[in-house]
């Protein structure tokens, strides 16, 4: 008999999720968070910032193609993009796929995260050293709070409001945020759970309700968040996610992806009742 | 320190989930399968087959919803319908929602699984003693092949193609299944895992496409099932799944559902790209 080895992260008090891991590649503890890479053995290398799953090289094209390209595709014009958070690399890729960006900046407060995704994640983080995407190791809070620049859109790839992230989901953040957002600019968050993290999502929908006039959800699956069903939000000073997204430009652009497509991109606003009902008033979803 | 006692379901040789249970309401062995309900903590009560997770009450709105609403909102005037396994009942539960519906035929192969939702689980089971549900116990595969009878929608509410399943994968069920449909009749089967049973999927569509014109795919996400993304077919007569759907009858229903809506309903046809890249050739979804 042989024995194995399992990751276990935890959806809720009741239930986990167990991955096989095959052996562990990186350990450290950064002045921030504990930061592993393991190699798990049905999903590819794995991430993971203080015992939580970030990223699994079998389905992180589902983030990435999301958290990215549903505004870069609302924006019609979108040429300087903040990207707050991120370390492993996989959303700046995405982002500077799009030819007409011409900067796509990151600020990620962890050094350790990137250096240990650029050694041992080259999947994700393959772009963080290209030409155009401008790598910050620092706070994106005070980032925010400081910077002269506009931008057209404005991502936030942060973990869980625990550790670094928290002030993430903060007040003050939006407000600097949507100062260094241009005038027709668009912010989009990681969302968390429907199903698990309803009061977080409440939480940093009313937080956006207060800062941006119009703040939507979306949704996509994947395989390795806490009910596979996750979310992002969307708060935008002009353009409409669905009403003025042009499917064509999809098509013109000559880009294939593996989970974004034109038909999901309207979809991906259209949500299940349990989670209009909870969030009734606060998002401006059909 | 207490000890816990939990169930895991291995979505794949190298990745499970897990749920706390608090204790066993029922245990039996049928001629066909394992038949366990359990209390869980987070999750309600909770129906395995052969140890494989069917229903939890937490979560068992968003298949039902799906599986029922979605075709009878396509076809036009749904009256006779039939559903074969489907033993927890919420099936059943949702078709006899639409007032139209004169008779809801449900052939499960299992009694025990049946008697042991009406005994624990009433959430789902409770109409099943309905004038308007003609419960057969039997043998699903026999019945369509001897029925004279012919039904508007059939919806083939089974479990994965292992123990009393497998004959529901098969050419000739789907034959005789497509002789006892209406003329602009709709067939929509659970379909399986769009991330980790790709194999079961595509042999099922193939199956489809050999006894229908057209045949479609489309998804929603629950807590239970692996990868929690799943999918029903729908083949389909007459009626296209999008473009004959009318919207407005939904809302004048007045039903209320906690996961489908007349949103969620195109939406849910629109696939991520590499389900439609597994899928091309086979299915007939823009």
């Amino acid at each position: 008999m042989k024995s194995s080895l399992w990751i276990e992260e935890f959806q809720s008090d009741h239930s986990s999720y167990k991955f096989e891991i095959e052996k562990t590649l990186f350990s450290g503890q950064s002045e921030f968070q504990a930061v592993d890479v393991v190699q798990t053995k049905g999903h590819g290398k794995m991430l993971l910032n203080d015992g939580l799953i970030m990223v699994t090289e079998r389905d992180e094209f589902a983030y990435h193609d999301m958290i990215a390209h549903v505004p870069l595709f609302v924006h019609p014009n979108p040429k300087n993009v903040l990207v707050i958070g991120g370390g492993d690399g996989g959303t700046a890729r995405e982002v500077i796929r799009h030819p007409g960006v011409e900067k796509c900046t990151m600020v990620e407060i962890d050094k350790m995260v990137v250096d240990a995704c650029i050694e041992f994640i080259p999947q994700t983080s393959k772009d963080l050293t290209g030409d155009r995407v401008n790598l910050i190791i620092g706070d994106g809070v005070k980032f925010v709070k400081e910077t002269k620049e506009k931008f057209d859109v404005i991502l936030v790839d942060s973990t869980d409001p625990i550790g670094p992230a928290t002030p993430l989901f903060g007040t003050e953040f939006y407000e600097d945020l949507k100062n260094c957002l241009s005038d027709d600019g668009i912010v989009v968050s990681q969302g968390e759970s429907p199903w698990y993290q309803t009061d977080i999502q409440k939480g940093l929908i009313k937080i956006l309700d207060g800062v941006f006039n119009d703040v939507f959800l979306y949704t996509f699956s994947n395989l390795t968040y806490p009910g596979s069903l996750w979310s992002f939000t969307f708060a935008t000073k002009k353009y409409h996610p669905v009403k003025d997204f042009n499917p064509n430009r999809v098509t013109e652009s000559g880009l294939d992806f593996d989970y974004y497509n034109k038909g999901i991109h309207s979809a991906a606003f259209a949500l299940p009742s349990f989670i209009r009902k909870n969030l009734e008033g606060l998002i401006k979803n059909d």
